[in-house]
């Protein structure tokens, strides 16, 4: 099976555990049988590769996710960086182009394009398997999978199938309508629509070439901004003639709001958290040190993070994202493919932040105009290059780099260091790379 | 006015913000007309200070509370410190003694005891003027204060005065009732014992002349094991038939739990907080640098600090205690007479704590057995002494400290600094101190 999973911008809705650079996706929350804990596009990817071992997978996302994809899936992963945040019509043709011309897939092979992010169980990607041997036997150019609705649900788009059989053609598509349309929609026989797309290659690389003249994924990569920043719906599905709908009746969910993914939790805690008797339907979710602790709530959802605390209402917390964007926030965490960051402290002249190397894994070689660093070895052993030495470095080790200095660690063990950051304009931005000297 | 407040001990019903090293009465809730805050102790005393601007206070207390009280009202104030925790009647014994012999009242002196956490506002530190005259004139040998209740309170004890005159014989003592009993001593004109006494110095001094032969403070602070391990109100007040009641009807609140203190605070937040417009009855108290966020609410109180974070509908608060008690929790934060520290990371073999000194001040000049420690300067300036040699220090500067080493550190201004320590065996215990070699 070749799939294209949609990985999609830095929602806000999950506040604070989603970010300007973590996405919902990626945030670990649902228990698995080992006892860890695995993010949606993990329990997303594992159940691909139950579903089918062979699998390809391709990530349709932007440079931003890229890091943390590496972190949460490996290295193994096939990641279709789009140059810029546009639609899904373009980031598909690009993916499909990736698929062709970098993965080597045949333009009769077929393709199928689904989310990143429907929470659902294996029967869900066994009917992704059925969609490929349709679109694999060619009765029709596009497929989509229809999800049996059970409440008239204004938050999806509908499509109205000609015939109440499994696979049917679609007699129109229908905008995410208010409560009172969907239920009509719904006697009228509506699915709501997934978002999955089953195709041979070669239909999504016509409809590119169709939009712009290009001669590979190089090529389509360096003239992205000229693909129509428009959604694969609007631009493919609705105007196809040869287009069938697959019903799905298995359990499909859209985790989008702390709402319905406290639903999806298996416990009603993750990390330090006391609930007394009193609480019902209390949902703890603390990824801090220290404990949380709740009495007498009721309906209600918890989260903190090194970002904030969220303390919400379940129904209203789907209607956070104006309060998120107001609040003027620094990114106090991160996963990136070599490890993570927190920040500690913030002070006018000075940035402490806590640095977690994977064991072989380094930092980009680098130097900073306007502050000096200081690095404390805590945990871990590993080597560094300051302005090209290079010296073995082991817990307790202090390694201090002025301003302008080049330098770099590199981890042999799991690595954990405190960085202190000291001068007048600390910057994120106050970076230059360099190709490592060794 | 000669005053002894009585500080107590280490509450956990305002956990997160009360701990092992913090009381209730140092928590800054309190919103002053500067637009500062002030925690229960400063408000009472610059209280009693608008009141008699000479007044002389004394506050009874154990040792752990001392840095802190020094660090809100400055190096003035008298402390009385108690060599262990026993009762009221040993601390106001000794704080007596402390006030002949350290201050220098005369026996004759009139004395007023109080607690340091009454919500009380100016007419009750008239009240106690008030009571001070009365001791002085010497009508009797005790004078209580008498809260006209305004409910049925199961909480406080009762006195039930022979009459409804201002100042009155007492009939009775009645120890905290069940709803039905006190409803029944307030139909028979009781009134809540607010916790004051007032006599003249020579009275309490001969009391405990009764329990112990002592010479002087210093002895009996010796001997300080010796006193009966029981409150002043069993051990004299109940037994004395020369004794009277003085009615107060102001406002006086007992701010001992999350429901009580939220009613007394102006403003519904204090620190980095949002609230929606559907909470209702929220009151929101952050005392770390990320922001906390609530949405759809009604009366719940949000309290969150480098201990813990608690949500609790307001009502549940008062049931915190053993919750609290089943935490097992590290020290996270801590304000002394020297400045502040916050641990920010803990690692199996290393703590990163950020330590805050005020100018002028320094650490104890100490060692560490097991571990190694590394300062980083992150602002100020100031003076390092390890091993006997000194030298200057400014932000940006490292220090680092083998396990043996004899270190300090001296600020000039306001310095900050970042204190990484590693070693196998980290504990607060693992400290020698030595006197200051220059």
């Amino acid at each position: 099976m070749n799939i294209i999973l949609l990985s999609g911008g830095s929602g806000k809705r999950l506040w604070p555990l989603s970010n300007d650079v973590r996405s919902k996706q990626f945030i670990q929350i649902f228990r698995t049988k080992d006892g860890s804990y695995e993010s949606m596009v993990q329990r997303v990817y594992r159940q691909i590769k139950k579903t089918d071992a062979d699998a390809k997978v391709t990530i349709a996302t932007s440079k931003t996710q890229v890091s943390e994809i590496h972190n949460q899936l490996g290295e193994d992963v096939g990641i279709s960086v789009e140059p810029s945040r546009r639609d899904t019509f373009p980031a598909i043709a690009l993916a499909a182009s990736y698929l062709a011309d970098v993965q080597g897939v045949e333009p009769e092979e077929p393709v199928i394009v689904c989310p990143v992010d429907p929470y659902v169980e294996d029967d869900y990607f066994e009917a992704l398997k059925e969609m490929e041997k349709f679109a694999a036997k060619g009765g029709a150019d596009l497929f989509l999978l229809g999800i049996e609705p059970t409440y008239p649900s204004e938050k999806y788009g509908y499509i109205i199938p000609e015939s109440a059989d499994r696979v049917s053609a679609v007699s129109t598509f229908k905008e995410k309508p208010n409560a009172d349309m969907a239920a009509e929609y719904i006697r009228r026989g509506a699915l709501w629509n997934g978002g999955v797309f089953a195709f041979r290659l070669k239909y999504v690389l016509d409809k590119a070439h169709e939009q712009v003249d290009f001669t590979d994924y190089h090529d389509l990569f360096a003239k992205y901004d000229l693909l129509s920043c428009i959604s694969f719906d609007y631009a493919v599905a609705e105007k196809e003639k040869n287009i069938r709908v697959m019903r799905f009746a298995g359990q499909w969910k859209d985790l989008g709001t702390w709402n319905t993914l406290t639903e999806a939790m298996e416990e009603n805690s993750v990390g330090d958290a006391t609930m007394n008797e009193t609480c019902k339907n209390v949902h703890i979710i603390n990824e801090l040190n220290v404990p949380v602790l709740a009495m007498g709530l009721h309906d209600v959802v918890i989260s903190a993070s090194p970002e904030g605390i969220l303390v919400s209402d379940k129904e209203q917390s789907s209607y956070i994202k104006p309060f998120v964007d107001k609040l003027d926030q620094q990114v106090m965490f991160a996963q990136k493919s070599w490890g993570s960051f927190r920040v500690m402290d913030v002070e006018e002249e000075s940035l402490t932040i806590k640095v977690t190397l994977k064991a072989g894994h380094n930092m980009n070689y680098h130097s900073h105009k306007n502050r000096d660093e200081v690095w404390v070895v805590t945990a871990g052993t590993g080597r560094t290059i300051v302005d090209g030495m290079e010296q073995e470095v082991k817990a307790g080790d202090v390694i201090t780099m002025q301003a302008g200095c080049r330098h770099t660690i590199i981890a042999e063990s799991e690595l954990k260091l405190v960085e202190v950051q000291l001068g007048r304009e600390i910057s994120v931005h106050d970076k230059q790379k360099y190709a490592l000297e060794y």
